[in-house]
C-alpha cells in the first residue's frame, strides 16, 4: 500500500502522467523518515527540512503538520513492521507542456513505507570501505532535490567497487558522502563539514552531534581535508538508514590503524537511546 | 498522440510507474529534435549525442538509427505541423525498490511532438535581454540529463525577471545560458566555450559555427569572461527553438550600445540555408 495524491493503492496501481514535470525534470523534492517502534521519529524536524526544500525550489506544502502526520501515521499502520522507512517525494506536479519555467500547478505526492532493517552494533564494528571522489555535484545540495543523478552514478560506482560510499571532496574539502555525513575523530574533538549549500543538514547528523556530546566530544564543525582523514582516530558516516558507520579503509588505506575509535561505541549507544526518545 | 514504449497513444492516456527511476531520481536523459519541412534535422548527430548521454550514465541504447528513424518518422506524421520539435526521453526504466545504485532495467522510451514556431528575422532583429548568474550546476554538463532542477530554477529566474535568459559563469568564465550556447563577436572573432564537461555540445551550437564560418567569421573555442562580453561587438545565443538570437542587453548595460552586428545577419542567413539541407 502506498500513499499517491489523497489516495491509498496498491504500488502496482500507483502511476503519473508523463509530463509530471518531477519524470520530465527532476522538479521535486523528498524526504525518509525512520519509524521506531511504531512511531515516527522527529516528525517536527523533517517536515521543516522538507518545508526548507519546499521554498527553495518554489513549491507551496500542500499539507499543514497535523495533515503529514495523519497521512503517514495512517500509511505506517499499514505494514507489521515495527521499523520502517517512509519516503515521501513532492514534486511540482503536472504541467501541460514541457517548459522549463514554471506556473503554479497541485503538487504531485507520492509516499512509500518500507521496512528499516539496521545493522546491528557487531556488524557495525567490522568495519566498512570507502573511496574518496571529486564532489561534482551542484552547488544546492542543502535542497533535498529529486535531481539525483550524480548520486546515483556514486552510488553505483560504489557497488562496482564493492565499497560502502563515495567520500566526496570539493577544492579539497571533504563534504559529504554520496548518501550520507562525514565525521573524523581527531583526539576527544568530531568534525565534521558546516551546514550550507555545500551538504545536506542530515537529521542523522544532527543525532550524531547530539550523541557525541552526551560522550563528552568536542564538535568541531569545521571543513577538514583528506589529509586530515588519513591522520585522523576515526572515520564515520551517517544516514538514517546506516546510522553510525565507522569506514576502516578508505582508498585502501587503513583509518587509525584499522581499529574503531573507543569513542564510538559511546556514540553508538547514545544513538539507540535516541532513537526512543 | 505521444510515444510511450512502444505504442502510439493519447497524451493525457501516457502514465508511468511511481517507481520509475526517472521519476524517483532524474535518472533519465533526453534530446530534442526539429522536423523542418516535414523532415527530422541532423537525425544522425542527435542520436549520437543521445548515445553518449546514455554512455555516460550506463543505459543500453533500446533502438538502432532505423528503428529511431521509424518511430519518430511514425511521431511526427500524425501532426499536420511542417515544423515540429520532437522531444525523446529515456530512463532507466521501473525499479523493484527504490535504491541510489541499479540494476540493468528495461528503459522506459516516451516521446512527444510539439509545433516548433521560429521566430521571424525582424522579431530577432529587435534584440532580446538577459541576466548574468554563477553557474551553480553539476560538473557534468555534456551529459543531456533530466536532473535539470538548476536549469529549472535558472529559467524560472529569467520569467520573474522578464529577460530571455540567464547566462551562467564558472570561475569567472562564461559556460553557457540555462538553456542554450553563448558567442560573442569580437571584430572578425567568434568565441564559444570549448567543448568539454561544462557545456551541453550544442547540435545548434555546430550549426552557428557552420555558419559563421561559411560568413567568414574565425572561430575561437576559448572560454571568455563576462569583462570580454561587456568589451564584445556582439552577443549571441543559441538553440534549436531560438536558432541564433542577438542579446542587446546584458545586466541591463548595452552591448555595443545596443546595436546588433552586421555579421549576424549573415550568419541568420546561413542557418536558414542548412536547415534545409
Amino acid at each position: 500500500m502506498v500513499y499517491l495524491n489523497g489516495d491509498f493503492i496498491a504500488k502496482n496501481k500507483a502511476s503519473i502522467s508523463v509530463m509530471d514535470r518531477g519524470f520530465l525534470f527532476g522538479d521535486g523534492v523528498y524526504e525518509v523518515i525512520p519509524v521506531y517502534n511504531g512511531k515516527i521519529f522527529r516528525l517536527t524536524e523533517h517536515l521543516d527540512r522538507l518545508q526548507n526544500s519546499l521554498d527553495s525550489i518554489q513549491i507551496t506544502n500542500p499539507y499543514s503538520h497535523d495533515e503529514w502526520h495523519n497521512i503517514l501515521t495512517k500509511l505506517s499502520g499499514f505494514s507489521s513492521e515495527s521499523d520502517q522507512s517512509l519516503y515521501l517525494q513532492i514534486t511540482r506536479g503536472v504541467d501541460s507542456q514541457r517548459k522549463h519555467n514554471f506556473d503554479t500547478l497541485t503538487p504531485t505526492v507520492y509516499i512509500e513505507s518500507n521496512p528499516l532493517i539496521a545493522k546491528t552494533k557487531s556488524q557495525l564494528e567490522a568495519g566498512f570501505s570507502a573511496l574518496t571522489r571529486e564532489d561534482i555535484r551542484w552547488h544546492r545540495c542543502d535542497i533535498k532535490s529529486t535531481s539525483l543523478l550524480a548520486n546515483i552514478l556514486y552510488a553505483q560506482e560504489a557497488k562496482q567497487h564493492q565499497v560502502e560510499e563515495m567520500i566526496l571532496s570539493r577544492n579539497n574539502k571533504i563534504t559529504e558522502g554520496a548518501t550520507s555525513n562525514v565525521f573524523i575523530l581527531k583526539g576527544n574533538a568530531l568534525f565534521t563539514h558546516p551546514t550550507g549549500p555545500n551538504i545536506l543538514s542530515g537529521i542523522t547528523r544532527d543525532l550524531v552531534i547530539s550523541s557525541a556530546k552526551a560522550c563528552n566530544l568536542d564538535i568541531q564543525e569545521i571543513p577538514f581535508s583528506l589529509n586530515d582523514i588519513h591522520q585522523a582516530d576515526g572515520l564515520w558516516i551517517s544516514s538514517s538508514t546506516r546510522e553510525i558507520m565507522p569506514i576502516t579503509l578508505l582508498d585502501d588505506q587503513p583509518i587509525n590503524q584499522g581499529s574503531i575509535h573507543p569513542a564510538w561505541s559511546c556514540v553508538y549507544e547514545q544513538y539507540q537511546l535516541l532513537k526512543n526518545d
